[in-house]
């Protein structure tokens, strides 16, 4: 079918509905370059302005989808997939996999690069020396099937519409569309062949989302346009005012998560990770039972079933397995600058976005999606919100190659932190759990 | 000063006012090929739903203005102007110019094309033949000095903002913003060097604007934004919702007004233009006195100088003014297709934006820019709305060269006519007059 584009613009301009015909028409003459660029951004702001409809938004979900190859797992394989939208210093997805691999879980998992503030998956795996997440769709079927996971980067053939509309969007001021996220998280989840999903969405100052209002809105258009293609979704709101865990970083987050998985006790990683695996394990049926999956999951850290998977995963990804025995053999920053307290009193905010862009100076995260990283550098934070700190002491660590912009980048973590001389109560790291029920 | 452009766009789409160095940066940045056009076109979407407060309006006038050459006259010259905001039939233009300068006013009109559903006033001025609407900057002021008008196009050299940024409104769906509209007429008639300028605001079905809240608002930012650069501003707010005199088509029309113009009464064009004539006689002090303009209107077409100004007008443009004599010179459509009422009763309403576009069919109006114009081509339609049609009375005719698609323009129209068998009351032509008054 022909259509006007104009008439489109504005139909979505004044508020209305487009048709399943319509957006196909549209998406599918951008893709081909029949239609250009400034029609397809001035769409995107009405979308942004006006917001879709929860049919909209299925409907754009499904022709992202038809826009490239669909992978699909057996189903008897029960697979099942976590997204997080984005935070400083999550590692999640790097200790979550393998631990649900341990428990028979399959996870194929297409992940992507850091931007702006918040690091990336991607990215944190690549410092491990010799890692590839550039596999085909063959090597990435064969690794869930052998090992229950594979964590690799978006292919030009999975999802070209939101390859070209994500960048698109970046550039045009049109990031925080609700429909537009929610097409694109689900769009990927969906093709990739995850049956289940379990989406960690982030609120606070180092989050996309800021307010509770939002994020409850959001998890709703994620949970029904999950529905709509079959796919069982379920949310955790989570806290992100605090850092997750006490480094940033690329190769040191890899070495954090070789510690989580040794079974060292780093709490709000433990228990976002253990929320996460235990409804990824109900919600893929893998036990009914929540305490049985509490216990599979504390068995896998346990035995070192979990750190086996990664051992495994690691080596079939190409990268150097003995990462897990020594983990000196990560990239080594030259500097440490310790960050010292010039207040006395308990952790009040911390300014996490400000963190996130301060750690750009140091190579630690992207400006652009071409900037080069350094792997090596990044920062040590271990206090939270409700933590006490004196005067003098040292609260953190900046981890450079460049010691004069280490020092900058020292300066501008320790101005994110606000000291209060009340004692303040440290905030849940769990805000709300929306579990799917049909 | 260096902005990055996803940030202003984000400004504009969250509510918050763009400052002059921000939509400088921003313009300039576009003229000069160094900001994409889809930035433009999505800050042109965001202006479009979030509006602009009037002092950026004002800016974004400005900004306009300086981005070409602006024409001066001697203040002296009181020069003065009208605007239309364009609608089916007008061709009021063309005979208000000749009667204000028949009284001694200066207008330097530079005018435009039509596009869509409306008409424009250089395409009727070109099917006399011979006619040039592309003079150069002196030839224009020499006409306006000698005769005491000129209607031309604008060049490359006035308005370059305005030129690109109103073609890319067409494009991206973002035509109808009040803001935007205010700069576009705003810049081109202070950059033309009118001192005083008269708006025919017109709000029906045959307009851009379908409603008279919006017409108050938009004549309310016309007004303060001529106030801001000294130029004197007037706002009528007429009835587009029957077609304006009794012909729509380029020869037609040029024919109805030299009819006017030797005295022929066809009472919604006198009304108009002698209501736009009167507020633009007094508005540029020609004269104080309402009753005393009135009488120089009337006598400039009694004596037949409004007309001997008219013929003046044409020799200089390149045209044959004989046309004024013999109006048989102009070109003539092969076919007259009868439009006959298939029903009796009142005429209620006159889809008169469908009468435009199916106009289209037969080359009296444009699809795109470089549409080719039969300028022969046409329609004669006498009834207004609150007029009594009998069951097979010609209510109308079509003119055109291709008898098939002239009978299917003449069912277009006929259905463009909704008839009521209750008595309908006649529409008021004039609808507002709003006075400069400072």
């Amino acid at each position: 079918m022909n259509f006007n584009p104009v008439e489109l613009i504005i139909k979505k301009k004044t508020g209305k509905s487009l048709s399943f015909s319509e957006l196909k028409y549209f998406i599918e003459s951008y893709l081909n370059n029949k239609l250009p660029e400034y029609q397809m951004a001035s769409l995107l702001m009405a979308i942004n302005l006006q917001g879709m409809e929860i049919k909209e938004i299925q409907t754009l979900t499904e022709i992202y989808i038809e826009s490239g190859k669909r992978i699909k797992f057996p189903s008897n394989y029960r697979t099942i997939d976590k997204h997080s939208t984005g935070g400083v210093g999550d590692k999640i997805s790097i200790v979550l996999a393998p631990i649900i691999a341990a428990c028979e879980g399959k996870i194929p998992m297409i992940s992507g690069r850091g931007l702006g503030h918040t690091g990336g998956t991607l990215d944190k795996l690549e410092s491990i020396p010799g890692f590839r997440t550039n596999l085909s769709e063959e090597q990435f079927r064969k690794l869930v099937d052998e090992i229950g996971f594979s964590i690799i980067g978006q292919s030009d053939e999975l999802i070209p519409a939101d390859r070209r509309i994500y960048a698109l969007r970046g550039v045009t001021g049109t990031v925080d569309s609700l429909s537009l996220i929610t097409a694109s998280i689900m769009s990927k989840k969906i093709a990739e062949g995850a049956q289940n999903l379990v989406i960690d969405l982030k609120v606070g100052l180092g989050a996309f989302i800021k307010n509770i209002e939002t994020a409850n809105e959001l998890a709703d258009l994620l949970i029904k346009t999950g529905e709509k293609f079959g796919q069982r979704v379920s949310v955790i709101i989570s806290n992100m005012n605090s850092p997750l865990g006490e480094y940033a970083g690329n190769a040191l987050e890899i070495r954090e998560c070789i510690e989580y998985l040794k079974g060292k006790n780093i709490p709000d990683i433990d228990l976002l990770t253990k929320t996460l695996a235990s409804e990824m394990l109900l919600l893929s049926d893998i036990t009914s039972n929540k305490i049985e999956a509490e216990t599979m999951i504390n068995n896998s850290i346990k035995n070192r079933t979990a750190l086996d998977s990664f051992r495994k995963f690691v080596k079939a990804q190409g990268g150097n397995p003995e990462v897990c025995d020594d983990p000196s053999i990560l990239p080594q920053a030259e500097y440490e600058i310790p960050i010292i307290s010039d207040n006395e009193g308990w952790v009040e905010s911390i300014d996490t976005q400000n963190i996130g862009y301060a750690l750009i100076d140091i190579g630690a995260g992207r400006k652009a999606l071409d900037s080069k990283l350094n792997y090596a550098s990044g920062t040590y934070l271990p206090k939270k919100i409700g933590n006490h700190v004196r005067k003098g002491e040292q609260i953190g660590k900046v981890f450079c190659d460049e010691e004069e912009c280490g020092k900058e980048v020292a300066k501008k973590i320790l101005g994110s932190y606000k000291i209060s001389n009340i004692e303040v109560k440290p905030q849940k790291l769990i805000i709300k759990v929306i579990r799917y029920n049909n």
